[in-house]
């Protein structure tokens, strides 16, 4: 007897099956379609790399996570966990082959030995995108502008991209004399939103001592964008520079006409310690609850690991994960099973030549077509365009490309008769 | 003095810059494309699956190539080395949810430990189509015609498919006598093209004895396809279901208007035990000397490790990294920097916003623009945009959008003044 392998794959990795891979490909090309409309440009790096080059000097939870192995030469290898790190690799070994400022995308995937309990998987597509070697405002502004026009493009609608600035807070922080705790007074700050402000309060008593309330009145400033910038920049010591970047984006909003998706919000710090600038995260206003489907911000030393040589920018970063999640929840994920618009029947096999020929003909007028390639009764045929997910099906005749066709409409149940194939393309293309 | 990591890569693998990168996005778009018209959709599975299902029973060369490891819960884990072998897994266990025929396509990364000293990577990209679930010709011919389809398309000019049938070949052994040695004649007859007639005729001594002659006589048959045939058939026994099959194949050939794209060459076997009807291999005529840009062939039994239903398919796989050598020495490799066709020149950085707003309406006419972020003098930011690849550079006044706007086509290094961004969006158009 036989034995069979069970065919199974790991936990936390996924089969894409075509009625789940093509709305995530029309996803992705609308997203990059965005992004190359703004100039901004793709690459690609390797999926493993050397591990001292991923783990830099070492980093608990992601040390833990990481696929690492050695490879068939000894070499201490792993699996790429983000598009970040590679990124800041490829940047300071690139750096003299690139045109400054430089926008990139890169829509990959990266692995993590995640517990996946939480509905997080361990093989994921991430899609970044940056702008570097440029520390001007416009650079911050493109960036979160992109995000808003991406996000429209792809129907989640109106969004909020709650903004705030590191820099601002560090000067708030230095104001009050507990700048040496800033990591930590980030770190609970950014948890607001999760533990609300009673337990915010009692951890940041920890650290900041009896300054504690300050800062929670810091991060919970309500008003118009202007008015909690006032008040921020009061409470920093005043004007600064990273309050003028502020008041000058603010105007880059007005002028675009985009100033009602922007908030400024004193709480949004994003853990990670190597921003330095302008920080933010996004919100779907249909669905706030799913949490921030794109966020980042600048940064002022992206290859400080492997050069002297500082690079400064600001990027971004879309959980394309949760945001197909949340277009689902809205009916806003395109459905497809296939990119084919129409069929053509088999009715007779030893035609297939000429059912070629005919969808040749629809498929030089931009119409994708499928010719079935088993003969069968023609309510099977029907059966199989269906589960297919074709619109549409045509009969053909004895003679394909000279009888009269019949179309039939697969939604509709309904069929024209009579038609040549010049009389269908228009019916198929309008 | 801080110490820093070396930026490098491992040997085998590369990072793709966008002159690099834009180039593969554009050919594998279009090959896409091309599938897509013929109702084939995509699918995509883990990166990494179990090894005992990578490795199925084991095979020499591949368990050395392979990267092997224990992830983190001990689990003996590899990267994909092919798109075959997990496609055969994923069709093993999704059979039910997928509506047969079914034609697939995916494009994806695969990794092998192999000697780079070829010029070979350990990171490549394959791509591979199959229509699984049809025993029919129609199968056949749509995998080849489509081939044939999306070489042009690509602008790789005219091809050559040299076709042959496993089972034909087979028939031709058995009536020799010499089947039961078929696996190594197969072999050495596969290396034909390589080792030339006389060793051909060494090696084939060993395994077949005194019909080594005959078999050589065979795979070297001239004449016209319909002659070779003729040919081929009496060789065999006379006719039979393969050779009747081959009739048939002729004739879509002829009804098509393709004939003249494909040869018979009973030379051609395909070294992979797991063929069994026809098997071809593409060649482009302004270049056959870099070899088969796109091979592949019918196998009947595509799930056997996985399962005792047997499920039979027809399938082929492009070569990319050899395609895309060749296309770019034959000068049709679309060369390009950037998808962005006009730049908008910072004169002012308080001006971004409203030269936002000015790409903005370029951009919803169709046409990618990016601002440039920082300002400058106008030299500078011409060998910017000349280094980023832009054809075009707007030059704003002082108020973006109502002073006239000069147009630098920066080929030709000529400026048109006094224009409007309505009078601007048809010249980029068109």
């Amino acid at each position: 007897m036989a034995t069979f392998i069970q065919p199974k794959i790991l936990k936390g990795f996924r089969d894409f099956l075509p009625s789940g891979e093509i709305p995530r490909r029309c996803l992705i090309e609308r997203i990059e379609g965005c992004f190359r409309s703004f100039g901004f440009v793709p690459i690609d790096t390797p999926a493993l790399e050397y591990a001292e080059i991923l783990l830099g000097k070492g980093g608990g939870e992601t040390e833990k996570q990481i696929y690492r192995f050695k490879d068939n030469g000894e070499r201490d290898v792993a699996l790429r966990f983000d598009l970040t790190v590679p990124f800041a690799r490829f940047i300071a070994e690139h750096r003299s082959e690139l045109p400054l400022p430089f926008k990139r995308y890169h829509i990959a995937k990266v692995w993590r030995g995640e517990n996946t309990q939480r509905g997080r998987y361990r093989e994921f597509t991430q899609c970044d995108f940056d702008i570097v070697g440029s520390d001007s405002p416009a650079a911050d502004f493109e960036v979160i502008l992109m995000m808003r026009h991406t996000l429209k493009a792809i129907g989640a609608g109106d969004v909020t991209i709650r903004i705030n600035h590191r820099g601002l807070f560090n000067r708030f922080l230095s104001n009050l004399g507990v700048q040496e705790k800033s990591r930590e007074i980030l770190r609970t700050v950014d948890k607001l939103g999760k533990i609300g402000p009673e337990e915010t309060l009692r951890l940041l008593s920890e650290s900041a001592g009896n300054k504690a309330e300050e800062i929670l009145a810091f991060i919970k400033v309500q008003g118009s964008f202007e008015e909690i910038l006032q008040t921020i920049t009061q409470a920093s010591g005043g004007d600064s520079p990273e309050s003028q970047r502020l008041w000058l984006i603010r105007r880059f909003m007005i002028d675009t006409g985009t100033a009602d998706s922007f908030v400024l919000d004193p709480s949004i710090t994003r853990g990670l310690d190597y921003y330095t600038g302008i920080v933010y995260e996004t919100f779907l206003n249909d669905l706030p609850d799913i949490g921030s489907v794109c966020s980042g911000g600048r940064y002022d030393n992206l290859t400080g690991l492997y050069s002297k040589e500082t690079i400064c920018g600001v990027g971004s970063s879309i959980g394309l994960d949760r945001l197909i999640a949340g277009l689902e929840a809205l009916g806003k994920l395109e459905a497809k099973l296939t990119y084919s618009k129409v069929g053509i029947a088999c009715i007779h096999e030893g035609a297939i030549g000429l059912y070629q020929v005919l969808a040749g003909k629809l498929r030089e007028a931009g119409i994708p077509c499928e010719v079935f390639l088993e003969e069968g009764k023609l309510t099977k045929q029907f059966e199989l365009a269906e589960k297919k997910g074709a619109q549409w099906l045509i009969i053909p005749g004895t003679e394909p490309l000279t009888d009269p066709l019949t179309l039939r409409d697969l939604k509709k149940r309904k069929n024209q008769e009579g038609l040549s194939w010049e009389e269908i393309i228009p019916i198929l293309l309008y």
